[in-house]
């Protein structure tokens, strides 16, 4: 069920930095013909010369364009893309919400790929990149299925761990576990800093878990400012938990309450111990069936409620039924989570069934 | 000058865990025969076992006292052993000006290995868990110069760096690079953790820089009781710094001041880029030797002064004169900064000479 592509099928890739570059590497890993644009001509030629495009171009007759550009200007490039005729168009900014309105068309896919934020440019492209990465994509009821399918199918086929998440709660999401723990890492060290100004000593003794901590204040700072602005709404409601948090915590430490403080750091202590150590396609599959009415939307609904119940989805299908009325969506989840699928689409009204498969 | 001892000169170690436990085994490891104590008996039996202690018991005779017990009762145990005539004593606890202020003992030297932080338990000791690390000492106008001499000079064989650092200064540096980022850590660690109550694919996301952040939060949370007890007052100043940093930090990603954020990331990004990457021995050194006053309190000025300073010191001996009120203290320091140590010398009134080595 994984896509596949006769060799020499035209994708485009818009953007050919570290993502567009590593995407345009995996792609022709894999027999497709990579046309590649980019803002830059220095890029553009590095991407050629590198082996990360085949030529230079828009081919409108692509069976799926990546649009890989800075954040702000996504939205630009998709409705361009789609406008020329290029069939299925998806995208890999940190931000999806405002991209996913900005576009507003059937054949647009939000995505967002979750690996290799710290370097940045075409000579850190690796067609390995994607590998066990999760890749988050972002499909509403206006999202065609057949959209739908064709991006999943082509990411999944880069090792990538497909995740569907609606726009607005993948940017919650990433404004908790990747926005705020980046403007935190930057105000520890500036507090590091102020204080290192008085005593030099201070940074000698930052050791491992300081050191860790403000690690990702070493990534490029160019790219915050178009995140911070395109999700200003979410990083905000982040910041404002964590200062609340730290406050409290701050009263705690005030008081003494040692007990308050114990059951803070237990707490944190067992989140931590239960972070999945990484994505890994699961050995033991189940095949669920569900059928499901020719309506738009369906197949968002399904996708992300595998995702809001943790349910990790290998491999995904539509099959419509003759009559063109119905259809059967077809998804590859891990065994051990099948059973809390097949209630979570109970719930919803779905009629699923669940083999396991091997 | 790396002090050297008859093979079987008797030292104790108070507290075999962790760091007690890999101390024994640093020392045992370089002649000395080692006496333990624990509050706990099959701790101690496995200390025996694993030959980080020859023998249990404390031995008034030791040369060297080592207090790696909890903060809450190092000073008690310090105590003990200076009342039953050990003639140098000191500790390896997180927070030292409440412990030297409660000893308050001339032959009493503050100490803080800046190692294994994340482990805990004899099982972890190791003899070369201090190699390479920082040893923060924590002399004062009260401490013998032999004492800190000495202390000195055998964390050092232990392969560690020694930093003189005046005691409520260690405290609050440490509130800053440890202790903070520490609690820090956990309070995001909770607000993720409350986001994925409502969705559990958030943690699935948690990619390599919220992994990275939240490290810390894995560590023992018990003793963090004590060290919030103990280090209230620095903890509390540095929590009140990092609120009001991200409070700025969230006013600047609500007025989209984009380059106000640039700015505060560029800065965290160059701090970053400058944190030691790890201490080591430096191969080019120079022998500074400062003629001082035979009066107390000398040693710990012009120790802390090195560390103020940001100066790397590999060695330190005194030479008392014949006539017995002055004396000369020699310090072997990184050739880069022999000047810079020697100006601040200068202007506190000392008549330095510098001469390179090598």
């Amino acid at each position: 069920m994984t896509w596949t592509t006769d060799p020499g099928t035209p994708a485009n890739v818009i953007g050919v930095g570290l993502i567009g570059g590593s995407i345009g590497m995996a792609l022709r890993q894999r027999g497709w013909r990579v046309f590649g644009s980019d803002s830059n001509d220095m890029t553009l030629a590095r991407a050629l010369e590198l082996g990360a495009i085949d030529e230079i171009g828009l081919e409108p007759s692509a069976a799926i364009t990546f649009v890989a550009t800075p954040v702000t200007v996504i939205a630009d490039h998709a409705r361009r893309a789609l406008a020329a005729g290029c069939a299925v168009v998806t995208d890999a900014g940190s931000v999806k919400a405002p991209v996913v309105d900005a576009v507003g068309d059937a054949r647009f896919v939000g995505g967002h790929p979750m690996a290799g934020s710290e370097q940045d440019g075409i000579d850190g492209a690796d067609p390995e990149l994607f590998e066990g990465a999760v890749w988050v994509l972002t499909p509403t009821s206006d999202t065609a299925d057949s959209a739908y399918t064709q991006v999943a199918s082509v990411v999944s086929s880069f090792g990538a761990e497909v995740m569907a998440v609606a726009p607005d709660r993948h940017d919650a999401l990433v404004a908790v576990v990747s926005h705020v723990p980046h403007l935190t890492a930057a105000t520890l060290m500036g507090v590091a800093e102020m204080r290192a100004e008085e005593h030099a000593a201070l940074l000698r003794l930052a050791a491992g878990g300081f050191r860790d901590m403000t690690r990702i204040a070493s990534g490029h700072p160019a790219i915050w400012q178009d995140i911070c602005r395109e999700n200003r709404g979410a990083i905000i409601d982040a910041l404002d938990a964590l200062i609340e948090g730290l406050a409290e915590m701050r009263d705690v430490v005030d008081k003494g309450d040692g007990a308050a403080l114990l059951n803070r750091l237990e707490r944190a202590r067992a989140a931590r111990a239960n972070l999945p150590s990484r994505v890994a396609r699961p050995s033991d599959l189940a095949e669920v069936r569900i059928p499901v009415p020719d309506r738009p939307g369906v197949l968002a609904e399904v996708t992300t409620l595998a995702a809001e119940l943790g349910v990790n989805t290998a491999d995904i299908e539509i099959a419509h039924s003759a009559e063109g009325n119905r259809g059967v969506v077809i998804m590859l989840v891990e065994a051990a989570n099948a059973d809390l699928f097949r209630g979570g689409l109970m719930a919803r009204g779905y009629r699923p069934s669940v083999q396991r498969l091997g």
